[in-house]
């Protein structure tokens, strides 16, 4: 009886102690071998500036938007892959910062997580252990029985930047490059916090992630939590990924603009900008998501508001005028089909999608995609 | 330039500085009238002992095994359910452990969220935003321009206490019991720390909860992290539940015994004590669902382990033996079935389903018991 009222009133239990798997595991890093993964055979994506800072960086070191600046470092979208023969995986991450949010588990902000697999059959594998709050852990991703050749990707965190990542690998495991994508040209997404993976629970369920997996291709994340404003300078630096040249570029930024009017005065110049360098590469301007406070009351049909029907209408008008002038690879998406009729249940707070919501964005738009490189 | 520097090796970039959304909104508490929501018109749900003990508490106050007394406060499955016209709706929660988990949101495991809706027509409106690792917090979850009857549905934190909750609405709204469930006699689903609802990123994710509105009926959520060991004085508790009988059992702890042989030495006697008390209700047990390391190598097709294989067959024996009996009402499901081809998608840590695998899951086994409800 003691027992009980004082777990009913204790307010120190520690959830390790009644169940270790809602902790983790010890790591065995006996015999590894720590490599940087800064060079070849490693293979980053998602950080196009790398080969000139050699920064897990999603923009370049030049003067940017302030929201922009403090999202640039976040690796929402990064992936590092490489083949080895090794029985065991293990990493060593240094993180520039460890917000713990509210809505978010650390796993998706703070985490890495392994897929095993050639790209286009990656399975998950595990998901980085560590203390919340932590800005440097190691830990413990793979351990197999048998040594064979396998492939690995690791997703890097979504909400957190990365100072310093090392690969522990068995002592002599071979090292080589990964198979090379299906196809190398990058689709670049530029967006808000939805773009940047808020609230997927692990980085493999950022919406690029699970496109790349589904495409086997590269897909360049440039989502910068409600800093996705449109500003010209950052068009000017999404323009500069020429090489290869994207094979489309998304813009669905209209969430993190404050007025109909800013996302008016705003969109022409980006796609302007985007054209000086990219006259035919596809463009696709995706509508925002639907957020919960959407759903009509007394179970009555789902009627646009009026900020969404002056959204829907700016958009097509400014697809149609430029369509009209000539811009044939110019298209629009309504992103208010994306999450489908419960898309309610599609969110953690009403507007970050959660991995149910991730997976239903990617299933209506991967079709989209493909039809777009294709007929390009 | 300097800038750039210094959020590159800057450690304490604070997340709501950047984007607002990203740790939530001030609330506006004037006016409010707190409640207490302990005694009528207030509709609790999953708390089975509450007339009793007055507690939010998911076993009665009785010597337990150490594990399911450490997980018996935690409230997941629970339910608060009303209806009034209020167009303000507020929370303040006194809980009596906050764990911050590495693969778990806060909103899951210390959150609440809000359905608006009928029973079986709930639509999601909102989650409890407050700083993570908070024992205290007050904070709105809906704001309506326009004062209609609504019903209410919240759903308690998945792995934590709750000591204490108020009830915050507008002065002067009226308050009335909720609408009746379309059937009231409760699904009793006996299980892991899957079954709690880890790793849902907020509580109305969880299996129980989900399949509750789905299926218009109550659940009540016996999922006890690391603790479903099917110890026969948990058998005894559970058999306790009779007003209103049970429309269905589900066992679903076989993930958390440690060998073959405990399940063995375990399950027949938990369906003969339940049996004592309930010779008729159908009872649904349940085998574990995929981990991520069943995925096989190379893309070789799914095979079985023999793990797998041995507890498939000891199930579907004990199953197949007890009907021989005469025990009709007893039945099997197979688990490995329930996430679907890609079940490694549908976990967080390769055990623990996120929001995507708990959606699956129900999706897979809500036919399955109506079928058997219905048949009874």
């Amino acid at each position: 009886m003691s027992k009980t009222i004082k777990s009913k009133s204790g307010r120190k239990l520690d959830i390790g102690k009644v169940d270790a798997n809602m902790v983790g595991k010890k790591m065995e890093a006996d015999g590894l071998c720590w490599r940087s993964p800064l060079g070849k055979p490693f293979r980053l994506d998602g950080f196009y500036w790398f080969p000139k800072h050699k920064l897990f960086r999603r923009m370049p070191l030049v003067k940017l938007p302030e929201g922009v600046e403090a999202m640039a470092c976040h690796t929402a979208g990064g992936q590092l892959r490489f083949r080895s023969d090794t029985k065991r995986l293990s990493i060593r991450a240094s993180l520039l910062d460890a917000s713990v949010m509210y809505h978010m588990a650390q796993t998706g902000s703070c985490g890495f997580d392994l897929y095993l697999g050639k790209p286009g059959e990656q399975r998950f594998r595990s998901v980085s252990i560590f203390t919340p709050g932590s800005t440097e852990y190691e830990c413990e991703l793979m351990k197999k029985p048998i040594a064979q050749m396998r492939e690995f990707t690791l997703n890097f965190p979504l909400y957190s930047g990365v100072d310093r990542l090392e690969i522990g690998l068995d002592e002599g495991a071979s090292l080589q490059a990964p198979s090379p994508f299906e196809d190398i040209h990058p689709v670049v997404i530029y967006g808000t916090s939805i773009i940047q993976g808020g609230c997927a629970s692990r980085p493999g369920h950022c919406l690029t992630n699970i496109l790349s997996r589904r495409m086997n291709r590269p897909f360049i994340n440039l989502g910068f939590s409600a800093s996705g404003k449109g500003e010209p300078e950052v068009a000017e630096i999404m323009a500069q990924i020429r090489k290869p040249e994207p094979s489309l570029f998304i813009l669905d930024y209209e969430a993190n603009t404050p007025s109909t009017e800013s996302y008016r005065e705003t969109i022409p110049n980006f796609i302007r900008i985007l054209r000086q360098k990219h006259p035919r590469t596809p463009i696709l301007l995706v509508s925002r998501i639907r957020f919960s406070y959407e759903v009509p009351e007394d179970g009555a049909a789902l009627q646009d508001n009026a900020w969404r029907k002056e959204r829907f209408e700016l958009q097509t008008k400014i697809v149609k005028d430029l369509r009209g002038a000539g811009d044939r690879n110019l298209h629009f998406l309504d992103g208010g089909i994306l999450l489908g009729e419960d898309y309610d249940e599609c969110t953690v707070d009403g507007i970050h999608p959660i991995d149910f919501g991730f997976q239903r964005m990617a299933s209506a738009i991967e079709p989209v995609i493909r039809r777009l490189i294709r007929n390009n």
